[in-house]
């Protein structure tokens, strides 16, 4: 079951956002073990989308579209889908109700059988939307089906989980159960792993199923899809390539199997082992306690964190000396361990990470150049201890390299603390 | 001039990324008033690639590809074009010295002429790699060019820059000049703004070009695509717009003509008032901060933020009261005022703001359920004020809100400080 998706959007096109649909719909189709077949972004304009769908149509089983639903002037998604499927657009007393009972949500006044809302092409049904107002369609001729929602991810997210997979329950291929396997990495590039460290471990996985390497911030995460007719089939093949990785030179290397984040990683285990902790942020701004706190249950673990952009910060909140920070300078190995020492006791946390470094575009010195940082790491009982990286990138990108960096330190710290 | 964008992935069709090159494509042709006429995402498989080559093709002059230039064996983009333009891949003296090069400047030790990055298609040329070690290349038949560029957005986006204009000056349009008004609102949604406040405007704006709506977080920004001859042309029409806004209903929901974010407006006015703030981070939990860093020129007035998740935080680091904390819980307006004081105090900053808010899952109450959210405001010698808010959305979603809240708030501090 091929499915097409069209994202319709000059927003996406012009850069004015990102497209977070194609994530969504990826995700939420792998927990039904599908997958997006390929995807087109298409500008607001009837020919620009009407040839999107011609290309889409004649390659899948399942085109979904996404935005152009609205209610301004440039989202004609319905009525280009309409004119390309040959459809007239008529008033529906369906798609009427389902629009008044989204505006009833949201307690607004429906301005009436005059809407737009109130019409869909011949053929169409409408579907409920329970986090915006504008309602989305489908329509299925026992060989294709067509699926629009709207375009905020929120909306199309709520969508898919409330409509989607009822509509092709009965195309669902159900000989087989697909799982994948991800092996998630650090520290060595791509081309090592395959050329160097484990040469034909590429060759030995492809046999289990499609082989793909992704190379992330400070890592690469190697996934393989696997297909099975039962679970003791699968659970055989998942230990297989466990085994293979765990008796290979990469096992060092490894962080994780499965497709959790490190702070996701870092909050489960934490919560299992009862341990507080908190970060002395300066270089990464706050992103390793934004990284923290996106994940739920964050709060029985992540007690809190100082951002010590100014050096008086540092000194008078963390109470780093003056003498360090006049004669080892704020970014230094001495002053990473003072942040940490200063957070650990203020805060009273288990573990403390800090982050003092250079992210540019100005700053840095001959030893540390833009792109250093250094990391420390106190643990309850312990003197605390400083590592520095050198990283390579503009500003965004090195504050990510930076806050990897210390999210993998507190993860050591927590996987060995007792 | 139309370009086509292919971005080859399947880990952006499994969702294990979200496509970063759209946007930085987009905003690279902006700035030369090109835009992107259609993208499509590929699998790595030399059928799709080809297909969706076959599609891009027919329709723009020009089509640009990222991904798929790696040494891993789903790498296959260099194959799969020359087969599509059926060319042969031979080995190219020229490629081996690109490659070289790249090498040399990572210090790494280039494999020798065997190596896949040595060959390349009949009639394609090398080009160099600042960044990474696969070089990109090209081929131009004076009808239509190619370009591909790696898919990893730092090589992509340096790439771009260095060749990629100079490869298309000659076809580039020199008759007119292209700019794009953003008008920034907030506080309104988009069907109320042209159904209710400016009825009309979205004719009135269409007059200058093509007209846009694009509901973001907590507001909506409206775009005019805009053409002229000449600088007096195009500034006349900029000001006739600014006019139009500014003489309507709309204007007090305006917080800013032009494409710069939120976070990027607060720190240049701060810088120009030599202001200096911070935050006391609750619920937003390092977002506001991070968000303030990520902008170049902040450590001149982002002085430091608490991100205190835990109360004894809350009490022990900022000053809450034992009693507040009690009486009055932590989300609080009370609560609010507090932390924000305390921040301004102990920072010694003159503007301070504070968030403490449920972002759920878990947590709220009958007055503050889950999206509640309370945002204090301590300025200089003045006693502080806070004010709460209700949103709807999942935990990343609210912690979006809650900062963009927060962030409002702090412009129009920084905007009345004297």
């Amino acid at each position: 079951m091929k499915i097409g998706f069209l994202i319709i959007g000059s927003e996406v096109l012009d850069g004015k956002i990102t497209d977070a649909n194609t994530k969504l719909l990826a995700d939420f189709l792998k927990t039904h073990h599908l997958e997006i077949n390929e995807a087109f972004v298409a500008r607001d304009r009837a020919k620009a989308i009407s040839e999107a769908l011609q290309t889409l149509w004649a390659q899948n089983d399942i085109v979904i579209t996404s935005g152009g639903l609205g209610p301004t002037k440039d989202d004609i998604t319905k009525e280009t889908l309409a004119a390309f499927l040959d459809r007239a657009l008529i008033y529906s007393k369906h798609s009427h109700h389902v629009a008044e009972e989204n505006y009833k949500r949201f307690e607004r006044p429906f301005p009436g059988k005059d809407h737009g809302y109130c019409y869909l092409p011949e053929g169409f049904f409408p579907l409920s939307n329970r986090t915006g107002l504008a309602p989305g369609f489908y329509t299925d001729n026992g060989k294709k089906l067509l699926f629009s929602a709207p375009g905020v991810p929120r909306e199309f997210k709520s969508m898919l989980e409330e409509h989607f997979i009822g509509l092709i329950a009965e195309r669902m291929d159900k000989t087989y159960i697909r799982d994948n396997v991800i092996i998630r990495t650090k520290g060595i590039p791509e081309e090592k792993i395959f050329a160097e460290i484990v040469p034909g471990l590429w060759e030995q996985l492809e046999e289990f199923g499609e082989v793909s390497s992704l190379p992330i911030i400070m890592g690469v995460d190697i996934g393989v899809k696997l297909k099975a007719r039962n679970l003791d089939e699968m659970s055989s093949k998942v230990a297989a390539i466990h085994h293979i990785i765990d008796t290979s030179a990469l096992r060092p290397n490894v962080w994780h199997y499965g497709p959790e984040s490190l702070e996701e990683k870092i909050v489960v285990l934490a919560n299992q082992k009862k341990i507080k902790f908190g970060f002395a942020e300066s270089a990464t701004g706050g992103l390793c306690s934004h990284r923290i706190t996106s994940i739920s249950g964050s709060s029985q673990c992540f007690m809190g964190s100082v951002i010590c952009y100014d050096e008086k910060v540092k000194e008078h909140i963390l109470g780093v000396s003056a003498k360090t920070l006049k004669e080892c300078t704020a970014v230094s190995l001495v002053c990473a361990n003072e942040m940490a020492t200063g957070l650990r006791d203020k805060f009273s946390v288990d573990i403390a990470i800090s982050i003092t470094g250079f992210a540019g575009p100005g700053g840095g010195n001959d030893k540390y150049p833009v792109g250093s940082v250094c990391i420390g790491r106190a643990v309850k009982n312990t003197p605390a201890q400083a590592h520095d990286f050198h990283f390579k990138g503009d500003r965004e990108l090195l504050k990510q390299r930076f806050a990897q960096a210390a999210l993998h330190a507190l993860l050591e710290e927590v996987e060995q603390f007792s």
